[in-house]
């Protein structure tokens, strides 16, 4: 290692700024050592509860094949909300048994897709979904095991974007009519063999406590279905939204405070021996992959508007990272090749997209110049799975690091994909030239 | 027609619920009569202007190769930020020269590939582009039409992340600095030729004010170095950003006004014989394509939480339209297969992504159903252009309709396309099914 690279950046043990060399920029970066890492902590905060534990990583924070069979490898159960998530995870090799597939409006093609493939668990949504499912299954002769979503009712303290467990909201079947619901699956449904409740009550939660308010309402409607419905419930989920620390200031759910605070809360519960003990399932997504991923950038131009704002302008931008425009998102960012420089300047960093296209507003960074390289901290959650084609711009590639190995697991889009899905209708008489002469 | 059909809503003379069914929704759907139609009202606006105008279409807006192919139909230019956008543009058989390429933080990468395929001029963007693209050009031994994109210092009334001609931005030279950066292209750029002044308020401009007084700055400057330098300056282009009606209550921007007000300025200032007129550019985007678009929906799950909301879900959602929760966009909707009854019911609509995903809040709309058709209209610009793949979903179809023609002018995504660009690294022993198994 020179002295030169000792001023680099390193993440997981990799200089980041060879990285970004290496496989250009921008780059999103996964660690697979801290991956691990993350599902590890879960696992150990779990080790002592009295309760079984069932850890779901929720796909729709950052998926692809490579991700899949981590999970899986991990032991972990997984979530999908679409037919691309499923058909990802089976395509890397998960069995559809240990797979949940949730929703607020799936469609009947899908259902009829995952209950083909054995999916493990529907999380039925609304009581209009109890029909639906029920034909498919019955067409399908076979018996498919569901929990049903509940809208606890409760107010977490986040993004009103981001906050689903509120009693207005999209999601789920209010508290109230839960009981409704689970008998009319009872009664009318055959083919759905009820196995659990389900809440998820908002992302980037901040303490336990709208958690253990949730589980307890749950808890009470679980008693009550289980003493009054020929059911064998064995199941309370209650969803992910764990935070995580974005800025430094900010810290990290505790997710040992909260293992403890449900065991007390289902020891209290179910130790009489009166009903067994279930299955406790949490769904973390961000709290597993935010922090194991990095997005690096080259500064391009630089415009210091005397007296009201210096711009810092990278290659990236909302196509690739649309969260600072959609959620106010914050991020800690540093200059990966003048690492051990202070942060004495304050600037704006823009993205290269034609509008404002503000990144990182007002923050301090090194002393930056055209060429150097932009590290932004916990990306791996909820940016590449968000990241669209805007200006026709392609999507950066995704390298996995593990140990001293580093390798594409998704690949750089190039401006030919840009127009790999169009067609010229045949009234436009086609004169398009052959792509090897642009 | 049947009675039936005569319910229906019909988008330039397409029954829109045929139309849902034949190509599947979520689907956009694009007019290209409509499209002309919109070109054409601009052509007439101009057509009797003392000065020559130059049309160009912002490809960001919506841009494929149909719609290119369209616009060089048409005879207008084209504007593109991305090698992605100039790319189509070529693939479609446009000629380098009638592209006018911008950007805040172009590429090396990027104004190469430009500038070896003849684009027709450089909108320069900071002083830190013209030693890069001096040395390109003379690297390709050409002399490249620049124009130099100023910063007026205008503040437009419009929504801030699409503000973009206020003196603290991203884009442009400040107005001050303009003359030296001209100087400099004269002095230091022998391969580069200034050919004209640009600027760009922002997007969404109900009025002609902001564009009149940005083009005052505009004409003082480019007298002011047609005087001071050796350069033969031709062109000043007041750029895009004309509001359209996307609610009943808004008005379309006057172009007619607009025009007029153009011609009055420009006479005044270039009639004295002394400086020869100059061509004026202009650079819509979304005022042509705009409301040439519709999107449809299948309305899925129906929530009334009685006191608080009636949620409406659809098939669609952020990851094919982010704009209501980007911009907090607006729009105009009905129920298409029931077009002639009344709008009686106040309903919130909801995307299938896995958040709030809320697309349309507290709008009224006819009773609807499951199964029900759902038009947006007004769609054409900023939709298709920003939709991502979040969840994993496949991206809508783009159909375009001609006289009682239609056809598929993008592809709609499928679950197969989510995995094209994954791989799985060496390390994780691949044991990947075939796809024909999932």
């Amino acid at each position: 290692m020179t002295t030169k690279n000792q001023e680099h950046f390193y993440f997981a043990k990799h200089d980041t700024v060879a990285l970004a060399n290496k496989y250009g920029t921008p780059l999103y970066v996964l660690s697979e050592d801290i991956l691990r890492q993350n599902i590890r902590v879960l696992q150990e905060a779990f080790r002592d509860v009295h309760f079984p534990i069932k850890i779901s990583y929720a796909s729709k924070a950052f998926t692809c094949l490579a991700m899949c069979k981590i999970i899986d490898d991990e032991g972990l159960f997984l979530d999908t909300v679409s037919s691309g998530e499923f058909y990802t995870a089976l395509v890397a090799g998960i069995k559809g048994e240990k797979i949940t597939y949730h929703g607020s409006n799936k469609s009947i093609e899908e259902l009829t897709y995952a209950l083909s493939n054995c999916v493990g668990c529907v999380v039925i949504d609304s009581e209009q979904e109890i029909p639906t499912l029920q034909q498919i299954a019955a067409s399908l002769h076979i018996t498919q095991p569901v929990m049903i979503r509940i809208n606890p009712g409760i107010m977490a303290n986040t993004h009103e974007r981001i906050l689903t467990g509120k009693a207005d909201s999209k999601f789920g079947i209010p508290f109230a009519e839960a009981c409704g619901a689970a008998q009319k699956i009872v009664a009318e449904a055959p083919n759905l063999r009820l196995i659990g409740l389900h809440c998820h009550i908002g992302s980037q939660i901040h303490d336990h406590e709208a958690y253990v308010a949730a589980a307890s309402n749950l808890i009470a409607l679980y008693k009550d279905i289980s003493a009054r419905l020929p059911v064998c419930l064995q199941e309370i989920n209650l969803g992910g939204g764990f935070n995580i620390d974005y800025l430094e200031q900010e810290t990290l759910f505790d997710i040992k405070g909260y293992a403890k605070a449900l065991n007390q809360l289902f020891l209290k519960h179910f130790s009489d021996g009166n009903i067994a003990m279930p299955t406790v399932g949490i769904e973390p997504g961000r709290y597993i992959v935010g922090p194991a991923g990095i997005t690096l950038y080259r500064v391009g131009v630089i415009k210091n508007l005397s007296g009201l704002r210096k711009y810092v302008n990278v290659d990236g931008g909302l196509y690739e990272n649309p969260r600072p425009a959609m959620y106010n998102a914050e991020y800690r960012l540093l200059v990966a090749n003048k690492y051990n420089q202070p942060k004495d300047d304050l600037v704006t960093v823009s993205g290269r997209c034609c509008e404002s296209d503000t990144l990182f507003e007002n923050v301090m960074l090194q002393q930056s110049e055209p060429g150097d390289i932009l590290a932004v901290l916990h990306t791996g959650a909820y940016q590449q799975s968000m990241a669209s084609n805007y200006n026709r711009l392609p999507r950066p590639a995704v390298v996995l690091l593990k140990g001293s190995e580093s390798e594409i697991i998704i690949r750089r889009e190039e401006k030919e994909d840009m127009i790999s899905k169009d067609s010229v209708p045949s009234w436009l008489h086609a004169e398009t030239k052959g792509e090897k002469d642009v």
